[in-house]
């Protein structure tokens, strides 16, 4: 790596992604976290949360189409759908696409991170005002534990890394409120870390989300350049029933715009590779 | 970027990739090129030619499978292939797992590509003494403009990015020396590069592809860690036929082994996001 101010690296094992930088634009720290926004030389801006690349202009339309498309076309009918995290709102934005989503929650632990999208990604935001959507700020894990069982069709957990308060996010107990607050045949997804780097992390959410009395789960993959390896996934779970097939016709129709997602993308996101199977069938 | 010599980095237009070095154990200037090897600490081996990335021991396997198994499976009996370039021999070393295959040719320029990849590879040259391969250190260019038409059933161009003396593998006229060199019903096969960077190049590609005489086209897409996105595609051509479907049956039932490739994924890496499709409609 270079000695020069003017790039934002993100550094794992071994491992580094850098975008150059024009300019911070914004830095606060929260009772949560840090948040750092830049304008970089190409990818747009970029938010930080500790230091981490949450997303940037170019190319999070990727992450956000994929964490919900695939969820929501493959339930038969969605209207009730919850999002925990997701505070840059660019979830609930896709969600809001789909025409018979009564209402989409959002239920994300630091408003800041939502006040800041609103300024520095309006684009990510611009649905905000939708009647259909609503806000809480505060803790997601709290929240579903007391939750109404059987109300959500769709719940979409769009955090960070399970690591430190996050990793709570990927346990056992969680995903059990998550099911129970799941109408019989509710898919539950999770973003899922890197198939390169994290196929442990895919093998325990499985795992997990068995133990948590899921019927079924899957992991879907997409690129995503500014995250580590450049290669995310995605894992759902049904409660009740099998995942099999999707609205395929409803999505070959959709009357709304995507960039990355359409109905054979939709068929192509499921299949894995010869190794991740491998993983998944040694690890269940 | 940090100040920091134990890493490598590899720098694109506004964006770059690290990797944590241990040490630098080669170091070669050949009359064509800049050849270097490092011990990484996450990702084995890496080779670099004139600073760019192009393997490493961790991830090299998704890019040499994607760039073998989906044209070999499409052709319906390829006996003769042609590797421009592949100087690390893991493109011959895949080509070398179908059976049917009677000779691999690869004609690489830079004869040191392929010695040091002996050395430091040794796993990805493990196949170069099977009697079926073949090896011509010159320039491919020259080569393929005087070899004898009609003989081949599968070329792949597993070549550097498209510039300076490069630049010319990615032209009209060789793709037209490179059909005229292909039996009828032979496919042509060349990374195209990032789809999210390099929209464009792929654009061309197909536009120079069907300019020197192919009967169709298609792009296929893969991740890739150390490719500048972590997300690479090929470009393939077809003399004299569409390519539509593939030997999914023989690809079911392949008796070798793959750790990315298998028949869902030959399925899925033809699935290109609406972005892309759009962009590549609107280049034809």
């Amino acid at each position: 790596m270079v000695a020069d101010e003017s790039w934002f690296t993100e550094k794992g094992e071994g491992y580094g992604i850098s975008l150059r930088i024009r300019e911070k634009i914004h830095d606060e720290q929260t009772p949560f976290q840090h948040i750092e926004i830049y304008e970089t030389e190409t990818f747009g801006r970029l938010m930080t949360l500790d230091g981490l690349v949450m997303l940037t202009s170019r190319d999070n339309f990727i992450y956000h189409e994929m964490m919900t498309h695939p969820v929501l076309f493959t339930h038969t009918n969605p209207k009730n759908v919850i999002i925990v995290g997701g505070g840059d709102c660019g979830t609930l934005k896709e969600v809001l696409k789909h025409k018979q989503v009564e209402k989409a929650l959002q239920v994300e632990l630091d408003e800041r991170v939502t006040r800041v999208s609103e300024k520095y990604f309006p684009d990510l935001c611009d649905k905000n005002n939708d009647p259909r959507a609503a806000f809480l700020f505060q803790d997601a894990i709290q929240w579903m534990g007391e939750a109404t069982p059987n109300t959500a069709d769709v719940i979409i957990l769009d955090t960070t890394d399970p690591v430190g308060q996050a990793a709570r996010l990927f346990s056992v107990e969680f995903y059990g409120d998550c099911l129970r607050v799941l109408r019989d045949g509710g898919l539950l997804v999770a973003q899922s870390e890197s198939p390169l780097f994290n196929v442990d992390i895919i093998q325990h959410i499985h795992k997990a989300m068995k133990e948590a009395g899921a019927d079924d789960t899957q992991t879907i993959h997409f690129p995503q350049c500014t995250y580590p390896s450049g290669w995310w996934s995605a894992t759902m779970a049904r409660k009740g029933q099998k995942l099999k097939g999707f609205r395929e016709t409803a999505a070959r129709k959709k009357t709304f715009p995507t960039r990355y997602y359409n109905a054979d993308i939709h068929y192509a996101c499921q299949s894995l590779p010869s190794y991740v199977i491998e993983a998944l069938e040694k690890g269940d």
